[in-house]
């Protein structure tokens, strides 16, 4: 029996990262990657990480947290400055998330997630680097889009070590989130492990961007989100 | 009178880095960034890094100091994995170095402290972003070519908001190891503040890989070299 090959995969805890992997799992042997920096719900996302690696049987030693806690020092995100507030596009009387880039968005966070999953991947031997990023829906954000993608596998390439190939694999980039929902029930992902709220821990509030998307891709899908809701 | 422009430099606290801040500093302030990755010389390497800060008068706020401990979860590099051993080129009865790429490599390195500095760039407005790979001595590093920098830039480009400007320096890709050490005695800079040795922290072994091309480069200058040298 040939021994499928090592697929290293950015694995947030969300649900695009979560379809992102059961799609890798379905050809490989997976390698999760988990950055955490100083994000709010940093505990909850590593919780639905360990969960869903859990799910999938990877042992310890293909888990990988790497803790980046100066993205928090940098700032500059909603996400990890406390001193900007997250957006509650939901939320009656809030203002609507002014146009363009989200205040989520971390600068340039993808190229240090997928670097450090190139870095790892060729230790490791790992063919291909994943990373469930969205061009569509949740974002705005510049390092989502398909030709900065392209420009990073040049740089993959480039980088590592010349008898390395690792490829960079995007598959829900084109996705709406009602496709990667039913893709993840097509696929029998554990979408109840995954954690998509960026303000609460216990429950997801319902509110903020990241739970706004999630809900429509569920109402899109037809099916109803196994996750709690605050009041819900 | 116009305000100089915010100029990021990665500076490990070696002579490369070191000439190169002190290249930025010609017209520029300076944002220091140092990035720590569980290294054997982590410690004098970051007191090399805060002398070197406070020779050009750059103030805390300018200081990044990155912990990427995962690089040493991660190893596969004589720098960070202590079950592999630091090349020690000049040393009796020592094999030579294999040839092809330095074990002292860490995959995808330069990717990882790039896109630091172009996060942290982004975030204060910094105009550019300086690095001190060289092509020629210090290398074999994949990620020290020309050509993996120019593809870089494009991810850099492609990677953050529509109206960043990034660019990427790299001013002495193209020097020799003693090139860099005349540009350095022109600039006046703090040569005798730097740490090359991969192997000791007190003083310089003198036989690693980087303090036998430190060595090499002020010969090749005609000058000695500040630093002092066990049995030296």
């Amino acid at each position: 029996m040939v021994e499928r090959s090592l697929a290293v995969v950015a694995l947030s805890g969300g649900m695009d990262s979560c379809v992102t992997a059961a799609i890798a799992a379905q050809g490989n042997r997976l390698a999760l990657l988990h950055v955490t920096y100083g994000q709010r719900t940093a505990r909850r996302e590593r919780r639905a990480f360990e969960e869903i690696a859990g799910f999938y049987g990877v042992p310890a030693e293909r888990r990988l947290i790497a803790e980046m806690g100066y993205l928090g020092r940098i700032g500059g995100s909603s996400l990890t400055d406390r001193g900007l507030e997250v957006n509650l596009a939901g939320q009656a009387g809030m203002p609507a998330p002014p146009a363009g880039i989200p205040i989520s968005y971390v600068p340039f966070r993808n190229t240090q997630i997928l670097s450090i999953g190139v870095s790892w991947a060729e230790v490791i031997g790992a063919e291909s680097v994943w990373i469930g990023a969205v061009e569509q829906d949740s974002s705005g954000y510049p390092d989502c889009r398909r030709e900065y993608f392209e420009a990073f596998r040049r740089v993959a390439e480039l980088g590592t070590r010349p008898e390395t190939r690792i490829r960079i694999e995007t598959p829900v980039i084109g996705m709406s989130k009602a496709e990667i929902v039913r893709e993840g029930l097509r696929l029998g992902a554990p979408l109840h492990l995954t954690w998509s709220c960026y303000v609460g821990e216990e429950r997801a509030c319902g509110r903020c961007d990241s739970c706004v998307l999630r809900l429509r891709g569920f109402e899109g899908a037809g099916v109803r989100d196994p996750i709690e809701y605050a009041g819900g």
